[in-house]
């Protein structure tokens, strides 16, 4: 189970003044400040300070993912209720999602590249904050052997940070979305939902105290996600036929393997259940039904995975339906659905 | 010497009326009209379309670098002149300089990982042409292992358009800033100055055509640089002490390796003035020293490198300078100089 993880605790979310912005300062002043955070760790052969770092890539092989968070689009920094997002809430995310898709393929992340594009008026310190997310996920996911190894710094109208991240299959086969077949138990990591009650909890107006003890947690899994990052590497050394990370909701996530897979996923509404019922009572505050947030919100970067039947499945993977040959579809209890997730134009 | 080299010609600037916009459809519409264009190449082991990508690393290393470009700081859609910048340049753009930081480490391209953040009145035909640039550019500057394997796709107030890659050293040491020492001879691939001669056109307000053929060739080195991509493994196999890209100005570029190397660098205005010589006719229109586009100018992703003494310099590279010993700084005839290239926030 991906759980909750023990944390340094995050700067908190009442800042005092901004202090020195990003910029009343050259672009090396501000690497001065985040450089020394990032401690290269095993497979950093060469880190930051040339025009390209090096890697190393055991196997022959390296895995490579992309995440892009935007102001506005991706995370606000200013919530109605009045919570502000910190740099390291956001440093925490934007690692703690790239980590995901490498471990989404059964993976072990090597070294993150990230790009900081900043506004003038971004306190040197939210940047620091920022970095210091970056090495506090990386650490407080389990990513030993990954570090910060370089990257890009430069000036926006609007925050924008991207990361890519490479990983070592350390000898696996990837396990893609594309090998699902009929007969197949499904499988999740869970919790299921809890980043998307977070995320309604921030869009409500009423304060967090409002919502108690769970809310806090509940925000805390939607600002800093923890991907299970033991549990792909496990997936794929007991012979999972299909994996993804489930970042844009499960029955979406569910319907890229059916797609790819060219079979239909069908859910268990009552193994689901088991999964909305611990979010009842913030479901009930905010009038709304928890299945939904389980069946439809991303962002907890659980992985989804499909393991042949005759598999036992490896710790903190619990199953939650059936792969059916049959169109590529996703069914709930053979019925079929028509909520979707989430789509950076569609909505 | 890098040179101009034959490149399909890009769409024209002036442009029809924006059709469909990237706000009109979804993400995985818009991801069907770029992705079939992006051929896999030798490198990639598994391309787009699963969590991440694979790709191959020969000798157990991956160099890895990673760089952005923002509407309005690094690119304008509508220059003074009239000029608009298309999509097609602007992932050219961001191909080319992604590939020299590569090239800057004696390593050859393996693979692009590319996140396009799209304001959704982006017309769907500028982000085609921006993946058909990507795709000229690895092509036109013979990037041949290389192709663009996966990405990331989201939207934003700005157009923000960042790409990783990935390179092979090919079992080839890679050739630091830190390792110039007195005695060696400094070199560069040239030419110099000529995109920082193109963007001085286009922030110019005068039309394109009074510079006449001259002027639409600096724009093109501005707009579509091309790093000399053989050159950079060529100098490590050589035995190049040092090295980097020229991305920000000869001279700040310099100060690195001096800083980085802990020497001095002593350039030749002589030897620099045949760079800024076929610039005169520009320089003249436009009342500024062509000099200081070859000592402050950067963008024309040629590479600097010094070269033990005993070094025959290889095909490409001519000599602009001696590395000296003492305090690290660039010196012009061993007198110092003021002059300055690009930061970020400085400006």
């Amino acid at each position: 189970m991906p759980g909750p993880i023990a944390t340094p605790h995050p700067p908190s979310p009442g800042r005092r003044a901004a202090g020195t912005l990003v910029g009343d300062v050259s672009e090396s002043a501000v690497l001065s400040r985040i450089l020394p955070m990032f401690q290269q760790a095993a497979a950093s052969l060469l880190g930051p300070g040339d025009d390209a770092a090096v890697v190393a890539s055991p196997d022959g092989r390296t895995v490579i993912s992309m995440d892009t968070l935007v102001e506005d689009h991706d995370f606000r920094l200013l919530r109605p209720n009045g919570l502000r997002t910190t740099g390291y809430d956001v440093g925490w995310k934007s690692a703690a999602q790239n980590l995901s898709d490498i471990n989404a393929m059964g993976a072990a992340a090597t070294s993150l590249v990230v790009s900081l594009t900043l506004p003038p008026q971004t306190p040197l310190d939210w940047v620091e904050d920022c970095a210091r997310g970056f090495v506090a996920a990386i650490r407080g996911l389990g990513a030993a052997g990954c570090s910060v190894v370089g990257g890009d710094l430069g000036a926006g109208a609007q925050l924008v940070i991207t990361a890519a991240v490479t990983g070592s299959l350390e000898g696996r086969e990837p396990v893609l979305r594309s090998r699902a077949r009929a007969g197949d138990v499904v499988a999740v990591t869970g919790p299921l939902g809890r980043a998307a009650a977070g995320l309604a909890i921030l869009e409500d107006g009423r304060p967090v105290s409002d919502f108690g003890a769970l809310g806090e947690e509940l925000i805390a899994a939607q600002l800093r996600p923890c991907p299970p990052l033991a549990a792909g590497p496990a997936a794929a050394d007991a012979g999972a036929s299909a994996m993804l990370d489930i970042s844009d909701g499960l029955l979406r996530d569910a319907g890229r393997i059916a797609t790819a897979s060219g079979v239909s996923l069908d859910l268990d509404p009552d193994l689901l259940q088991e999964h909305a019922h611990p979010l009842a009572p913030t479901a009930e505050l905010l009038r709304v039904d928890p299945l939904a947030w389980v069946l439809g919100g991303g962002e907890d970067h659980g992985l989804l995975a499909t393991f042949p039947q005759d598999v036992q499945l490896p710790p903190g993977f619990t199953a939650v339906g059936s792969v059916l040959p049959g169109r590529p579809q996703v069914t709930l209890a053979s019925q079929a659905t028509a909520l979707r997730g989430w789509d950076h134009f569609a909505h």
